[in-house]
């Protein structure tokens, strides 16, 4: 066994492993870990498609190719070259025989090591972290996801629209929002794309805007990413019940999608995946009064006209197997464009979808509201300046249609799909209160 | 004729109308034209996914409904029912004999007419703009051509991996950052993911990141936008020429793609479409030094060392049919962490690819480096704090590998491959100097 860089033996991922099974093939990546029985020595490779063991012989290799091996650590880099064959006990299924290793760097003291880790080292060796099997499988699932919402949006015909990021007024207070020097005046970061999603849907009919958002909350929380990714969907002509649907057939796909395409990842994380097949439509509606009546039925103490806190969301969505849409929310608790409920105007068109196991709100939305005149005292009634919403405005002037949209974050319904505590762990770089690093 | 809102003819689009000839269906949108022979009204309605005419004989309905037709203003929302028929005259090949018209809103006094504006005017209007077929056009490339990044870098076995926007470093000064303050510090918004990819191709192999990216510079020129979006692939293990064949691929791929099934849309922007037939692989690669002879043929003044402007990219791209690659920039001109070309440690291994037709470059790229003492060198040279890479410096500790990437900015693509004059329009809703609205 030598180093052979005159090889030409094609490079294979890992993943695809399997379909060269008899061949000579090439695999670059870094060491997982080593073991030697003194006669043989197996070297786990990762390659961030998989994993791969990888066995020589004593007897199969010079002295010195041996010795070598000897000094590879974990996640010292590595080209291997070997014959792949079936077995059944390898992970994945294959291994190789390995005919030449070609050492790239040695890695010295790698600091993430099998044994236990407290959260902020981990957090603050992110970077690293990263290639750890959990975090490998998390986030794969987190582009699976990604791609699901896209794919379904694009077979229900909206279009990708993206809002701006910039955003001119602040105008529901600057308490949870970033602010910056926009050369001759004030910018704030988004926290929703909605409004211009309204105006895209005026022009396109069905739409979506995909990206990130920004909360300057100061919660630290379970649940609380300073910045997430956020998808928008709003479609005209479209009522509370046609988005409620949306977002039926939504959540649907994207749970059926992953249990298709990760199994491996959800079996890392070891979720239990016989709760995440229980997600088929139709997913129960419960009206804003029947879930006070069932808040108060379970000893809960709250008063009809709030809004809903975690341990609310918690026991309600605990009554439920599938997520749960809870509709009809008092106008006073949701944001200032969302239609009044036609059967009792101190209600709104609003939905809020609850995922199930205690993770809560995942999609907020609903209808939006058509009538000019009502916008406009509405915004008078919420006390912001009419200037900043006299382009909003123009699309009710302007072929005022009735209109429905939501957003889902992606964060949220990973860390549900996956069964995570914490969002931290659900996006590659999470920004979180007083943690801005690396 | 009247208003049937008990119709329960199927809602479709107007993209899906050749599927339907025979069959009454309804359709949901806005008036974009209307005119009226005296016995004959014909209606031209878009809903976002196409435009369909509909017309009405005056024997076919009441003299109300004649009268109310007669109302219609442009922009005015409607829902149209009637019988499908093909008719080679109409646009989309296919037209609607009424029924019924349901007239939602009338709109009154829409500001943008058929007659010409001005580009500020548009601009301020950006949220009505968007109904406009040109602007309709664009962003339908806009959205192909976002998706077939993502598609083509999945069939390349690359993972979505997001980078952060926040990032805690004003390393290389802060003229052309946005600033905000994130809780106890300053914070500092994104101008690239690559740092951060490169991380994650060390855990995931193949990597890109996807989203916003902003420049706070005060230039005002057709090729500057202030918040834009960037793809920016890192490939593990890869060299120069690896990430050279990547783009290609990419490219010849993303135009063939549009060119495929945007041809509506290329025709509406009155795009040459000869020229992007003519985008296929391989593409002309010029070494820096050979690019510099060219200029001098060219007769442009030009010293060497420099980076290219404007107009020395536009004398090179216009040299070739198909974008070209310009590779082996000097190191002075490019990042501290591209490697040094072995051949001539003056220059480096970084590429730049110039679209033809005077669009300039759409990607940078190149191979990172792999040596932590050349990365702990260079930091110093450029006068950037170790400490604030220490993480990044953990990717060449641990396993350091060759490896490479580029990042493509949407928005000078779609520019190149729409034929626009201006990057204003590539956008949903452009960010610019001075122009942060609506």
């Amino acid at each position: 066994m030598t180093s052979s860089p005159g090889a030409t033996v094609p490079w294979i991922r890992i993943r695809e492993a399997s379909a060269h099974l008899g061949a000579d093939v090439e695999v670059r990546g870094w060491l997982a870990h080593r073991r030697s029985s003194g006669k043989v020595q197996f070297l786990v490779v990762r390659d961030g498609s998989g994993t791969m063991q990888c066995v020589a012989g004593r007897n199969d290799v010079s002295p010195e190719a041996w010795q070598a091996l000897e000094t590879l650590t974990q996640e010292s880099s590595l080209i291997v070259r070997g014959r792949l064959r079936a077995d059944a006990r390898s992970p994945g299924g294959v291994e190789m025989g390995l005919q030449s290793v070609e050492i790239v760097a040695i890695a010295e003291g790698y600091p993430i090591t099998p044994k236990e880790h407290g959260t902020d080292f981990l957090m603050d060796h992110r970077h690293l972290w990263l290639r750890s099997p959990r975090q490998q499988a998390i986030l794969t699932i987190r582009a699976e996801i990604v791609q699901a919402f896209r794919d379904f949006m694009h077979g229900e015909g909206f279009l990708l629209v993206d809002a701006p990021i910039f955003t001119p007024n602040a105008c529901e207070g600057t308490t949870t929002l970033f602010e910056t020097q926009y050369f001759d005046e004030r910018a704030y970061l988004t926290q929703s794309g909605q409004l211009y999603a309204e105006a895209a849907a005026m022009a396109f009919g069905r739409v979506y805007c995909f990206g990130p958002a920004f909360r300057a909350e100061k919660s630290k929380t379970r649940r609380h990413l300073i910045e997430f990714w956020m998808m928008e969907p709003e479609w005209a002509f479209a009522t509370l019940e046609d988005v409620i649907g949306l977002e039926e057939r939504l959540l649907v796909y994207v749970v059926g999608r992953v249990l298709e395409r990760n199994a491996e990842a959800l079996k890392t994380v070891e979720r239990d995946v016989t709760k995440l097949a229980r997600v088929r439509a139709p997913f129960a509606r419960i009206h804003y009064n029947d879930a006070v009546a069932r808040l108060h039925a379970a000893g809960q103490a709250f008063e009809w006209g709030g809004d809903f806190g975690g341990t609310d969301e918690t026991i309600l969505a605990e009554q439920f197997e599938t997520p749960v849409f809870v509709t009809h929310y008092p106008a006073a608790v949701k944001a200032f464009y969302m239609e009044p409920d036609p059967a009792d105007p101190r209600l709104s068109l609003s939905c809020d979808c609850l995922a199930p196991e205690g993770y809560g709100e995942i999609i907020g939305g609903g209808q939006r509201m058509a009538s000019l005149d009502l916008l406009t005292r509405r915004i008078d009634e919420h006390g912001l300046p009419q200037e900043a919403f006299e382009w909003y405005k123009d699309l009710r002037r302007y072929g005022s249609v009735p209109h429905a949209g939501f957003g889902i974050g992606v964060e949220r319904t990973l860390a549900w799909i996956a069964g995570l505590d914490h969002v931290r762990e659900t996006i590659p770089f999470p920004r979180m209160l007083y943690r801005l690093r690396p």
